[in-house]
């Protein structure tokens, strides 16, 4: 079997976690890291892997797995799609995912190449349970319900103002779809808690949520992978009322992030060129083996 | 907006909530019903609709809706396919889905036809819901713990049986995938209830379950919609062990089922000709909208 050549773009939590995923697929490998800085210092796991700055020294490969903050996914995933390489991304912004994917269908099909956004849980496999659901209960309310547990996504924008060592953004559910943020902070000796906590609150992933900043000696100390959601949905069947279903998690938000890229790796191989949502391709392209095998065991 | 022109074909229990399925839905519209005897008689609802013994009195018609009996299921969506119209159907013998999927595929093509198969709720969206956490957390085990409620098939299974006036056959979940059937029995005056216990024993539906069959003087007394399922998956999610994910529903079984067809019928009109199961269609083609607000609202 020709295994799926797959680069790790980026080699922070998710890049760790994401080669993992690929050493545990059955039909996938690790074609190389790719980093700013090519050094494996630090990181015994990357001994037999290819660590580059340009995803050229790797020879072919299939797919980029972009594990990169948010903000650089579009100039990344224009990069490589220029290559004609099929890339996957865990795009968190649920306001930018509809504008990142007309920026790169375009690109995609240019370039013969398939990209799948917004590859995470949430955005991503919640978008999954959320469009069924929608299909099986078309009238009535869906409440998505995170945490408690850090937000990735977040915890990133955190750490990006000025001042900032460490941030950690937990998510708390306060119930029928309403969150309010957490958010410890760790500071270079000198910086201003106050102007901190005005940019924290002021960007676009806080602004409409009650958000809370504490400042703590150390993130580390209090950090944790841990993560939940509690979706739900009720309504009415065809006429029929009462309803009800719901999908809940207990996971390590890193681990189920970069198994969800590398389930997106997968697929993106098998679709047409383009930019698709993971609502936009079919489940069993998500999973590793022959059809009649998964139809015979999942049906 | 041309609305999808929907045949329903049989009005039985399913068909009478797929009518209302159907009214229910902005973007689909009943062509009418097929029945072998085209009568409206005792079905006020039909008033507007027509009851015909062939197809093609309905003009033209883009789905057939199969609400018939798994066993029907196979000879019914050949005949409809050979005519190039596409089917839908929830034929719900696991153990039957991948030789049916054989056997419509080329005769789908042949015709410039789709046909999704098996589009219930199990197999159906349980299915995606399956194939989704598979890809989740590869390494792990799935429980599909089903009931207590009615099953439709094995009801009309059980109901098949020489003697046999009415029958409901309720699952029980046991725990951890385990189940049990219990059949109620309504007989026929002077029927061999020893005989009718035995052929329902031993037919395909009941035979890997424990079953036990007890004769009632009214079915109907004791009947119910309601049903539910629990499906759990634990396991790990590249190296990472310890995810946990659930799905729950408590619901109205016929009606469920029926908005399902619905959803596969909208579905279906988008697939390229082929036979498939609801685990290889896109969820986004299930759902009523167009594709920027539906990626704007579920993503």
């Amino acid at each position: 079997m020709n295994k799926i050549r797959t680069a790790i773009v980026g080699y922070g939590n998710i890049g760790r976690y994401a080669l993992q995923a690929l050493q545990a697929a059955p039909d996938m490998e690790c074609a190389g890291i790719v980093r700013r800085n090519p050094s494996k210092e630090g990181c015994p796991e990357l001994e037999n892997y290819p660590v580059v700055s340009d995803i050229r020294e790797l020879g072919k490969v299939d797919v980029a797995i972009l594990a990169t903050p948010s903000r650089k996914v579009e100039e990344t995933a224009v990069k490589y799609l220029e290559m004609g390489i099929n890339t996957v991304d865990s795009f968190d912004i649920h306001t930018g995912i509809w504008d990142l994917r007309c920026a790169l269908d375009p690109v995609a099909k240019e370039n013969g190449a398939a990209c799948i956004i917004s590859a995470g849980w949430d955005p991503g496999t919640d978008s999954i349970v959320r469009t069924l659901l929608e299909g099986m209960i078309p009238q009535g309310i869906t409440y998505t319900n995170f945490g408690p547990g850090r937000s990735m996504g977040h915890s990133v924008a955190a750490a990006s103002k000025p001042g900032v060592i460490k941030a950690l953004s937990m998510t708390i559910p306060e119930g029928k779809g309403i969150h309010s943020r957490q958010v410890f902070v760790e500071l270079e000796e000198g910086a201003d808690f106050a102007a901190v906590e005005k940019a924290i609150k002021e960007d676009p992933y806080f602004v409409h949520d009650v958000t809370t900043v504490k400042q703590v000696p150390s993130v580390d100390e209090i950090d944790t992978h841990a993560h939940g959601v509690k979706l739900e949905r009720f309504g009415t069947s065809g006429k029929t009322e009462g309803q009800k279903a719901e999908f809940n998690m207990s996971i390590n938000n890193p681990a189920l992030t970069s198994q969800i890229l590398v389930m997106a790796a997968r697929a993106v191989t098998k679709q047409k060129p383009g930019c698709y949502t993971m609502i936009e391709v079919p489940v069993i392209d998500y999973v590793a083996g022959e059809r009649e095998a998964l139809i015979r065991k999942l049906v």
